[in-house]
């Protein structure tokens, strides 16, 4: 094991945390808040000192890097960032308890999106902001960004594709441009450039500057913090429209834009797992838009306008809600947005979940398991977007899918003793639809009634993910 | 395809299936039930004319048979089997609309033990018996006693195991002797004699004959069907224990019984799966029975009868059920119950569910890529009882996991449109215990509140699992 280059990835790390408080400190300053003010001070301050302590203690680090080393990286590197990403949240008061902090934090950086502030709108604005941020640092992942701008000293290729590796969200990486460096610059840039956008977009709707650029974050990290208490239930039809089709740019695998970008765009047409994405989006918006008007829930336009966002928010992981859908939805349509959940997005995208690809090889494992039972003679290689995909990523597919399941059903375990420990109220759809929540990183808008932000408080929520 | 064979297998099928309703007739005639003996007169005379037909159509069968061969067999000799097992619930008028019948006899064989019957107790003696008869024959699979029993015209030993492999209920099949054929005798010799010694141990509880040998079927096949419409709750406190421990003993691989009987105890306590689910048991009923104490749900004694009951119950996917639990216990024992009713009993049992060597390779698959991806030099083998297992059937593993989640979410999907098309005012608790519940063979006694047996109509209920 390295340590002195873990110790020196963490260095960066937090010097980089450091440097994202500063806008946060800004807009607290322009506010005139006090005590925000000085909870990022604080903030930066230890962060600061503890990243310099590292970097002058981790001086010739060597070069081994292994696969090892990504992993372990990778996860202290996140522990880092909660850890003293929650500072100013304590420090300001803004939320006193270090534990319900922490688990703002962690939903933030993960860009799961619950949360255990019952009024969001009742925020400082600074702490607001950073609370955002943390969504679209988290988001793309933080550590890509720090490949793609911070160069490390005798830093090689193995290096990066460790750190990708371990961090990315989707069955294998691939490199769009031959350096890893570059890949990563490539992918941070268009995240950079469709966030501007969207922001732009929601400008022109006539949200305020800070609602916008908050927004943006939520919905660029798929993350799902909104700045008012009714989530984008009471911005307009043309925001909650603008929300639906970015929340479906930021779940689409950014590979598809630098093809687009290199006009390859016959290649974007024929890639199995968008061509997925889109199909189970309209389905699945199609079908719920059937059943409500078949309930008369709301009207033509209202029905259509509801379903694709809500589809599109839970699909990618979102959790940006504009009805009350766990309440007034039809249990199918309900079925359906629970389904979504665990499928998730694109792989390469912003999105949590199993990743569509994913859900193809499942598929597509499957039925070429029963095609074996019939004719044991023939070895069928399984295909995605026409390229043979290799027996290990389709083993690792199997095994991470298992992982997924039995980690599923083992936070669902310890859920449960909560109620039985700790007296809570929730029973089997509360607690199995908030693991299902929580573990695909949607957040807040899931079909939890017991569990909306607003009927809750901090003291009995942190148990709940 | 080797259609002359598949039409000799189906008519050895039905010929099993008219003998085994001769007790069935007997005791109707006994007790003088006169619709039901033409119920049976009426099933008898179709299937035994069918089987007769098909004899004659498929002299000079070849003897090629692969795989394929296997699999067809095995699914049209259940369909075959349920569609002429449900006519004496038609004709003799105890279930007089077909899909209701259908719906039950396939319950019976599959060893499900769903039951669109409001009062069991009010079913005709010879009906009743003819229910719980089909867990028994559906238990360890009606075409391993074929195999066992009855000779085919120039079969080969591919025959016997293409057959076993189809039916059987684990990740693999192991010979216990060096033919086939002895194998499915020995373990159905064992099956036999497990069901008699169950038979006489309720007999000296004070069971009536009848009621005695209906139990025995449902236990022996892990069902769940009985005689009356409270289950096992208005049986003595003795009853109840006996089908504890023999609801346990089904749950176990038949193998077992068979080392014992040769002497090899030492491999008997050495097998990774049995220790498992005798863990797995004990420890979920002591936490049950811990979560029911501290919740002064009943006392010391009653606790651990009940908790031992249902978990062994659940486990086994035989359903029985002696206590409310649905209603009356706490969140947490009800969340241990549900995850008990996925991983099922051991393979080579009647038992239902993914199985514990299935649960445990799971787990030791997931262990060994999280130890790849930290050292991917080492290639490390998957061991079980000690053995390695080989690499085809962990990736089957993985992949009858994949199929198992997959068409669970599906089922899933399928029974909330039910709500949707068809008004029915179940939500997601409900079709979702229903569907885990149905899926893995347990039936009656899941948490479904509103779907007890008891309170539910047959013209609503058919759409229910």
């Amino acid at each position: 094991m390295n340590y002195k280059m873990l110790g020196r990835f963490i260095s960066m790390i937090l010097a980089i945390e450091t440097a994202s408080m500063i806008p946060a400190l800004l807009i607290s300053l322009f506010c005139r808040e006090r005590r925000p003010v000085i909870g990022f001070l604080v903030a930066m301050a230890a962060a600061g000192v503890t990243a310099a302590i590292l970097y002058l203690l981790t001086r010739g680090a060597g070069t081994d890097f292994y696969a090892r080393e990504g992993m372990v990286c990778v996860g202290v590197s996140w522990l880092a960032l909660c850890l003293f990403g929650c500072l100013p949240f304590v420090v300001s008061g803004a939320i006193p308890n270090f534990i319900d902090a922490l688990f703002e934090t962690v939903s933030g950086f993960t860009t799961t999106g619950s949360t255990i502030v019952p009024s969001p709108s009742s925020l400082p604005k600074g702490i607001l902001y950073w609370r955002s941020f943390s969504h679209w640092l988290g988001g793309m992942g933080v550590l890509v960004f720090l490949l793609a701008l911070v160069p490390v000293s005798g830093r090689n290729e193995g290096y990066t594709l460790h750190i990708l590796r371990a961090e990315s969200s989707g069955p294998s990486v691939g490199k769009l441009v031959p350096k890893m460096r570059q890949t990563a610059t490539v992918l941070y840039l268009t995240y950079i450039a469709l966030t501007v956008l969207n922001f732009i977009f929601l400008l022109c709707g006539g949200m305020s500057p800070f609602d916008s650029v908050c927004t943006a974050f939520g919905t660029a990290g798929t993350g799902g913090f909104g700045t008012r208490d009714t989530s984008i239930m009471e911005f307009s039809p043309y925001i909650q429209i603008v929300c639906t089709v970015f929340m479906f740019l930021f779940g689409i695998n950014f590979s598809m834009y630098y093809l687009i970008l290199l006009r390859r765009v016959r290649s974007v047409f024929k890639d199995e797992e968008l061509r997925f994405y889109v199909l189970t989006v309209f389905g699945s918006a199609g079908l719920i838009v059937w059943n409500l008007l078949r309930n008369n829930v709301y009207g033509v336009g209202d029905s259509i306008r509801h379903a694709f966002f809500q589809v599109v928010s839970i699909i990618t992981t979102t959790g940006f809600s504009t009805a009350n859908f766990e309440n007034d939805w039809p249990a199918f349509s309900q079925a359906i947005l629970l389904i979504l959940m665990a499928v998730g997005a694109c792989a390469g995208s912003t999105g949590g979940g199993l990743k569509c690809s994913r859900v193809i090889m499942l598929f597509k494992i499957m039925k070429r398991n029963i095609g074996e039972v019939m004719h044991p003679q023939k070895v069928k290689t399984v295909r995605l977007s026409g390229k043979p995909v290799p027996e290990k990523i389709l083993a690792n597919t199997n095994a991470y899918f298992a992982a997924y399941i039995l980690l599923m059903v083992g936070s669902f375990f310890l859920v449960s003793i909560d109620s039985f420990m700790l007296g809570s109220p929730f029973g089997f759809t509360e607690n199995s639809t908030a693991v299902l929540s929580c573990f695909n990183n949607i957040g807040p808008g899931s079909a939890r009634s017991d569990r909306r932000p607003t009927s809750r408080s901090s003291g009995s929520s942190r148990s709940a993910c």
